[in-house]
């Protein structure tokens, strides 16, 4: 497996189908790492955009707020236990961390976590109001990448890999479901 | 099958896993109902909300502007030919709507799609900025709704229901995935 570059116009297919997210950020030696389920596109063409719900109890929004970027993760199947810890407070379990493996960007201070089916680096774009009022956080997409076995040339393929490797979309209590069968219906909107 | 509503309080049920939805709104005696894949759920306590990404081009848009109001639809694989439809402008296919049935929920003057697995009525919260920026929609929810057959008391039935029934993921040209099998973690975050 490689992870490869995914071309800017194309990043929103890796998000697009609602995956739960894991959120990254650093600010000089801290960093965190969140679950995130609202993590989601806004825009790709001029500028491809991202925005993501990040509550004001979060360490993570500390780190997002003071440094200005996060990065955002496409988790599998394999990982889940790990997404449910991730979603625990990180002052409450300094210890989440103690397992994960991160790996960096060439041009990125911001830690990315092994093992993902993709990553998307953001510069927030300061919205003052949208953050205070809504915790909502928008960000521009730096740049994009995809492990070439679960996303290729554009495209996932999730009909060819193995549960293990399929992404999550999380509901509550514990409960997600593994992005399923591919259903084409011939010419559609990109 | 029955259409039962849905608590307000776990309503972000229905969407938190990132289903392709359709957007429908009136205004006097126009109405449409378009396909949008970026339709989310921003918050669910203390005042539910949703929000949508609505292009400057969509004639939805003006309906929505013009009443305060849209319903946002978690569409099933059977309507996927439907929902690509949905996606055509209304102005270049006003025939698009010659064969949708519509319903109506006591109380609320909009329309909604039979055969979706769940359905949301939100009132527009006014955000001209966020409108006019990033074609953003924010709502308040005012209800939900969900056919019992696959949402019922607070939970997703996917696990149960045949293929046609789950849910829509979309990526682009045509390209879907639909919501898969479940798993569960143990205790998890609401």
């Amino acid at each position: 497996m490689a992870i490869k570059p995914v071309e800017l116009s194309k990043f929103y297919r890796l998000a697009n189908h609602g995956p739960t997210t894991l959120v990254s950020a650093k600010y000089e030696q801290n960093q965190n790492v969140m679950a995130a389920s609202w993590v989601y596109v806004l825009d790709y063409l001029p500028v491809p955009k991202m925005m993501a719900v990040i509550d004001k109890q979060a360490y993570t929004r500390t780190l997002i707020e003071k440094s200005g970027y996060f990065a955002i993760h496409i988790p599998v199947a394999q990982q889940a236990e790990m997404v449910i810890n991730m979603g625990q407070g990180r002052r409450e379990h300094p210890e989440k961390l103690d397992q994960t493996e991160f790996f960096y960007q060439d041009g990125f201070d911001i830690p990315l976590v092994k093992g993902c089916a993709a990553w998307i680096i953001c510069k927030v774009i300061p919205e003052p109001d949208n953050q205070e009022k809504y915790d909502l956080f928008i960000g521009e997409v730096l740049g994009a990448w995809a492990d070439d076995r679960i996303f290729e040339n554009g495209h996932w393929k999730f009909d060819e890999v193995s549960d293990e490797l399929k992404t999550l979309h999380y509901i509550a209590g514990g409960q997600f479901y593994l992005t399923g069968k591919g259903l084409n219906v011939g010419h559609g909107p990109a």
